[in-house]
């Protein structure tokens, strides 16, 4: 199987006939936004043993990449497109894998209107690699910022928190199995349309949950310039998150700082409250407020009793858990 | 070191303040393209110990990285504006490494003008990997294509073919070192002006040599539809390559198959032909006319004597070297 074996067998049914791809003849797509529009780029890589096993369904693996990637425009509003992919496979990579690989990318481009624009296959005696390249545009230069927080915003999140490391931990053996918990780590949601009608409806700050709940707030906070105070009560929880940190308290931290739930963080002024409750409704999704952004440049984290429980000052590595 | 060090001292001068990389704060770029303009986007992925070597001068990667990638932007005759980096690091990689590196960025987005746009930052246990996605633009829809060739285009190759080739085969010791194809072999010119002005001024098809001259007018040829002859004594050749094949033939078939070289090879109508050597004298690079473009669909190559040396069927694997 060479580099042209699967670009014609694997890919190509991904390419569209004319632009953008041009059945992935060329080495270049090409692709004309609507008028007054700007395009919106982002990029993320997984490395087989530290973001995925290559013993994992590939389909789903296909998937994640895909939906990470889409987090990251649904946090700045944009509309996604397509996508390249970087692509290095070694040996142990079979047909199967490819196949349901290939279904994986599928399932997606329909369920979010995407298409392959192109990108680089190349072997490597390395474990599997994979760089995507995320396309979408918005109108002319609009977007949600991390840099856009204002002092006297809300803070809200979407979803429930922590299912992601909670299933992590299923999935580790340390918590029992739960099938809900790990399909969140599993299959995340990214929020492209709330993060589209936020935008539209006069949100400031946004940001998807990747690094953890703490962790990406508090790259709004740097970015911005500002503070926050936030009530560890209203994080929202899923059930069965609910029933573990109910067992043991140790598991906050786990929901916290652990990240990969894709969920937005979002800022909003005071006046989009209502706004937000139309939303929740409209979406049918959970639309939380955990906080409020304050002047002074520090990160509360207020326990039950409204107590601060922990002040952190701002700064990338404060808020950056262990994960590799 | 951790992604955000690597990112806050490394990255983030290469990047703009405000659009499109908003200083690397935020997950995603947001680039508006000139009104009227298409984006034009390309991938290419770079492993350590298969396309370089760790203990290369970490300045030239970086410079080889975007050549390779602006190549593919002049082979389809657009303009490039920035580029999107994925850096799979290991913990080989040091700090002189990566200052290396970044001057090796910095140099060319002097030289061609562009801009950091974002990417992504992971630690691997493998070896060294990087991908970068080159965001070019041209006005709506037009680009030359490798599809694009027509019976009776002339095949013309810029400047000269099989120097980095013939260079690889010093590094091996295998030819005696020469420094002007190492040179060629590890700092290619992408040839971007000719590009833009051939699409200008009415080219039809072109590529660009990386796989090889025959693999790539192969590349061609199949989506074009249509057949080549070419004369092997026509190949441009620099003074180091012309004495290598006078002292041994066999250094043919490395030139005509090796790549690396990032030449283009594009077809243009005979009525082009004044044009072009006009080109030749405004650029100061050589464009030399190897072949037409026939309707039977076969790549023939033609020796000294005018006799068909080669008849090879247009399909992938046919044209396809032996290079990983």
């Amino acid at each position: 199987m060479d580099e042209f074996d699967l670009i014609e067998n694997y890919f190509k049914p991904l390419a569209s006939q004319g632009p953008p791809s041009f059945e992935l003849l060329d080495d270049v797509s090409m692709w004309t936004p609507p008028e007054g529009h700007s395009i919106v780029l982002s990029k993320d890589v997984m490395v087989s043993g530290i973001h995925f096993f290559e013993n994992e369904n590939p389909e789903l693996v296909a998937r994640k990449l895909l939906r990470v990637n889409l987090s990251d425009l649904a946090a700045s509003g944009a509309i996604p497109k397509g996508y390249l992919l970087g692509f290095m496979v070694n040996e142990r990579i079979n047909h199967d894998w490819l196949k349901g690989f290939v279904r994986g990318l599928k399932v997606e481009q329909d369920n979010f209107g995407l298409t392959l624009f192109g990108g680089d296959t190349v072997k490597t005696p390395n474990d599997l690699c994979l760089s995507l390249t995320i396309i979408g545009h918005q109108k002319n230069g609009e977007r949600l910022g991390r840099e856009k927080a204002i002092v006297g915003d809300d803070i809200f999140v979407t979803g429930t928190i922590g299912d992601a490391s909670l299933g992590l931990k299923c999935i580790e053996g340390e918590l029992p199995m739960d099938d809900t918990l790990v399909e969140r780590l599993r299959c995340p949601e990214p929020r492209l349309k709330i993060g589209q009608a936020l935008l539209r409806r006069g949100a400031n700050a946004a940001v998807d949950v990747s690094d953890g709940l703490l962790a990406d707030l508090g790259h709004i906070l740097k970015a911005s310039n500002v503070g926050a105070q936030i009530e560890k009560n209203k994080t929202p929880l899923s059930d069965p998150a609910l029933k573990i940190v109910k067992d043991s308290e140790k598991y906050w931290t786990t929901i916290l700082t652990g990240g990969d739930d894709y969920e937005l963080i979002f800022t909003s002024p005071k006046q989009m409250v209502d706004e937000i409750s139309v939303m929740e409704k409209e979406f049918g999704v959970r639309i939380t407020k955990i906080g409020t952004i304050i002047e002074e440049k520090t990160l509360q984290l207020f326990d039950v009793n409204g107590q601060a429980e922990q002040i952190i000052g701002i700064g990338y590595n404060h808020f950056d858990n262990q994960k590799t």
